[in-house]
C-alpha cells in the first residue's frame, strides 16, 4: 500500500483528491498498486467534505509518516511551497507540482534535492495544465535535438485576444468579460503582462536544453497594447494575433526564449487554438514538428496531470535523469533579444507603398489601406531588432509613424 | 554499457541507427547511460553504410548475446517479426516496435510474454508515427476514464482527401499523385480501405480500455467511394470529409470502435489536419479533451518514436503494468455497429425540403441545392443505423435516392 498526500486544498488540490477517489479502482488496476489518500494539508477546515478526516494543518505529520511516499504540491506561490517541497524531497518523498512559479524560480534546486535523495520532482501540470507535454518532451522525444518550441501557454490572454477577433471587443471589454467568467483574476497582471507564459517557457526551455532558464532572462511583452484594429486587420491579411511563448535554438547554439504577441499565419494550427485552450508546438531533428493541445487550466484537467505524475512516482525507485536540468551559474547560453529576427506585420500612417518598400527592402504583395489612410502590410524579408529600429527611425524622419508592429511566427 | 539491436534495416530500421548515432552524446547525457548499437539484423548487405560491420543475418546472434538488453523491431508484417520478437522477450530482452500489424494482431500475446519475463514490449511508433500518444495515454492520463478517442491515423488517405478538397482532384487522380510522391504504395489497399487506420484504433482501444480489440471486431470502411462532389459540398456546409478512426465508450459501458469517412466540422481542430499529418483527439473525465498532432510516418519521425521507447526500456527493471492489456477471450465488451449513432450529411436526388424533413424529423437550416437538382443537408437529429436504413428505404419508396451519406463527427 502506498500512501499519498496533497499540500493545499484549493481548486487543484481538491481536484486531485476528488479525481483520485472517483477513479481509484481504475488507477489501481492500471498501475498494479494499492493506493490511499493519506493526508491533505490546509490551514482551513472543510467539515462538509467527504475527505474532512484527512485534513491536517502541520506539514510535520506528513514528513514524519514513513508510509507517505508521494506528495502533490498544489498551494501555489514560492513560499511556503518551496520549503515544504524541499523538506518532502529531503525525506525521500517524491513530489508532483502544478506550481509553475515554483518550478521556474526554484526548479534547479528542487531537482538537485530530488536527485540527492533518490526520489523525483515532477511538474507535468505546471505547463499547459492537462496537456501532456513535459513527459513527451523528455521521454518520447529523448532522441531529438530540439530546434524550437512555440506555444500558446496562457488561456486568459488567448481568451481575450480571441474575443477581440471574433466578437469585436476591445482589450478592456474582453478583459472584463474574462474576469466575469473567472478566467482572469482581479489583478490580471501575471497573465496580461506575459509573466505566466514566461514562467512556462522557462520550464520548457530548461527541460529541452538542460540548463535552468530564469524568468529574468526572458524578453517578455504582454498584450495590453494590442489594439482591436490590428487584430481585425491582421485577420484580413490571414493571420491571428496570439501571445506566443517561444524558444529557438540559434545557429550559434545559444537559445533565445521570448514571450510576445505575434502574428500567426492561418495555416499554422496554433492560429486555430481558441478560447482558454493551450497548445505547444515542438520542433526536433527526428520528429519534424509535433503539436500538443488541450485545456491549459481548470480543476480536473490540472488534477489529471498531477495524478499522472504521482502515480508514476509511486512506481519509480530512483530519480529519472532525463527529467532534470542543471543550474550552470551563468546565462551565456541565452542569446540577447537584439538577435531576434522575424518578418513583421506593420501598420503605418503612410499609404505610400514606394516609400515603405524603400525602407523595408520589399513588402508583401498583399497590403490593406484603411479608411484613416493607414497602410497595413507584412514585410517580405526578416528584420533583426537593429534593422527594425533603423527602419522605424528612417520612417519617422520622413514623417511616417509606425502605429503597430507584430513579428510573424515561424513554427 | 547497454547494447542495442535493430531487426530490419529498411527505412525505419536504418532511421533508428542513424538518428541514434547522430544524437548519441545528447541521448546518453539525458538518460545517464552509456549506449552502443550492437547489431542490425537484415538478410541484405549494406557494404557502403558506416554501420556495415554491425549487420548480422542470424537472430540467434542477438538472442545469445547477454549484453543486448533492448531490441527494436522494424521489419513490418506479422512473420517472422512475431517469432523474433517473442524470442527476444523470452530471453528477457525488451522490444520496441513500429509494426502496427504485429501489435494489433499479436499485442496481447507479446505483452503477456514480456510480463512473464519482466521486460517490456513498447510500440509508441505503431500509432501516429512521431506523435507521442501511447505514453501520454497510459502515463500522463492514467487517472482518466476515457470516453472517446478519434483520430486521423492514416496519412495517405488524409493526403488524398485533402487533395480532393483543395486541388479539385477526384479520388483516382489524388491516389495516383500520392503514389507518385511515395505516400501511397503500389497496392494501396491497406491504406485506402482503412485497414491501416483500423489496426491503429485497435491498439489505442486496447490500451485505453485494457482489453485486446482485434481488427475483425472493428467496422471498417475506406475512402474509395468518396466523391469529389461531396468533399466540395461538405466544405460549403462547413465540414471536411476525413477518414476517422474512432472508439467511443457507450452508456452501457461497451466500446464501439469504427473506421469510416466522416464529416468533421470546421471548428474542430481535426478538420485542419492536412496532408500526411496525423492527429489524435482524446476525451477523458479529467482532461476534458486533448489533441496530439504530428507526422504520422517517415524515416526519422518513426525512428524518433522507436528510440524513445528503447531508451526508456534500457532504464526499466520490470514490466510497466499500465502499458499493457489482456485478451479477455470474447468480444462481449465491443458493441455492434448497429448501435452507431450520429447526425448525417446527405446528398439526395430530391430537393423537396418538406419531404426530407418529414423523413428525417428535421433538417438543419443550411441546405444546398445543386445544379443537378440534388439537395445537400445535415440532419438536425442523430440517427442510429436502423433509423438510417428506414429513412433511406422510405425515400426510395417515394422515388428519392440517397447519393451520399457521411456521419458527422462529434469529438
Amino acid at each position: 500500500m502506498e500512501k499519498l498526500a496533497v499540500l493545499g486544498c484549493g481548486v487543484v488540490g481538491s481536484g486531485v483528491v476528488e479525481l483520485f477517489e472517483k477513479n481509484k479502482n481504475l488507477i489501481e488496476k492500471r498501475c498494479g498498486k494499492t493506493l490511499e489518500m493519506g493526508y491533505i494539508l490546509d490551514l482551513r477546515d472543510f467539515p462538509d467534505k467527504p475527505y474532512a478526516n484527512k485534513l491536517v494543518k502541520n506539514i510535520e505529520i506528513i514528513l514524519n509518516d514513513p508510509e507517505v511516499t508521494v506528495v502533490a504540491e498544489c498551494m501555489g506561490g514560492v513560499e511556503p511551497a518551496f520549503t515544504f517541497v524541499k523538506s518532502c524531497l529531503e525525506h525521500g518523498k517524491s513530489v508532483a507540482t502544478s506550481n509553475k512559479e515554483l518550478v521556474a524560480s526554484k526548479g534547479d534546486i528542487l531537482l538537485q534535492t530530488a536527485k540527492e535523495n533518490h526520489c523525483n520532482f515532477f511538474f507535468e501540470a505546471s505547463v499547459g495544465g492537462a496537456i501532456p507535454i513535459i513527459r513527451p518532451l523528455h521521454k518520447c522525444l529523448i532522441a531529438n535535438e530540439f530546434s524550437a518550441i512555440a506555444g500558446i501557454l496562457n488561456g486568459t490572454t488567448n481568451f481575450i485576444l480571441n474575443k477581440m477577433i471574433t466578437a469585436d471587443m476591445d482589450f478592456a471589454t474582453a478583459l472584463a468579460l474574462a474576469q466575469e467568467k473567472g478566467y482572469a483574476e482581479k489583478d490580471p497582471t501575471a497573465d496580461v503582462e506575459g509573466h505566466d507564459a514566461c514562467r512556462k517557457i522557462c520550464i520548457l526551455s530548461s527541460l529541452a536544453f538542460g540548463k535552468h532558464v530564469y524568468p529574468e532572462s526572458v524578453y517578455t511583452k504582454g498584450i495590453r497594447e494590442v489594439e482591436l484594429k490590428d487584430t481585425k486587420l491582421c485577420e484580413k491579411l490571414g493571420y491571428a494575433i496570439k501571445l506566443i511563448a517561444r524558444v529557438q535554438m540559434l545557429d550559434n547554439h545559444k537559445i533565445l526564449p521570448t514571450v510576445m504577441p505575434m502574428a500567426v499565419e492561418n495555416d499554422n494550427l496554433l492560429s486555430d487554438v481558441n478560447g482558454v485552450y493551450n497548445a505547444v508546438m515542438v520542433r526536433g531533428d527526428g520528429i519534424g514538428k509535433a503539436m500538443f493541445y488541450g485545456r491549459g487550466a481548470g480543476k480536473f484537467p490540472t488534477a489529471s496531470a498531477v495524478l499522472g505524475d504521482m502515480i508514476e512516482e509511486v512506481q519509480l525507485s530512483d530519480t529519472i535523469p532525463a527529467q532534470t536540468w542543471e543550474n550552470v551559474g551563468n546565462t551565456d547560453f541565452i542569446e540577447d533579444v537584439s538577435k531576434f529576427t522575424a518578418k513583421y506585420y506593420f501598420r503605418t500612417t503612410s499609404a505610400d507603398v514606394n516609400l515603405l518598400s524603400e525602407v523595408f527592402g520589399e513588402i508583401a504583395s498583399q497590403t490593406i489601406s484603411t479608411d484613416e489612410e493607414e497602410l497595413v502590410f507584412v514585410t517580405e524579408h526578416a528584420l533583426n531588432r537593429m534593422e527594425l529600429e533603423t527602419a522605424v527611425k528612417t520612417l519617422a524622419q520622413k514623417g511616417v509613424q509606425v502605429l503597430a508592429q507584430y513579428p510573424i511566427l515561424v513554427a
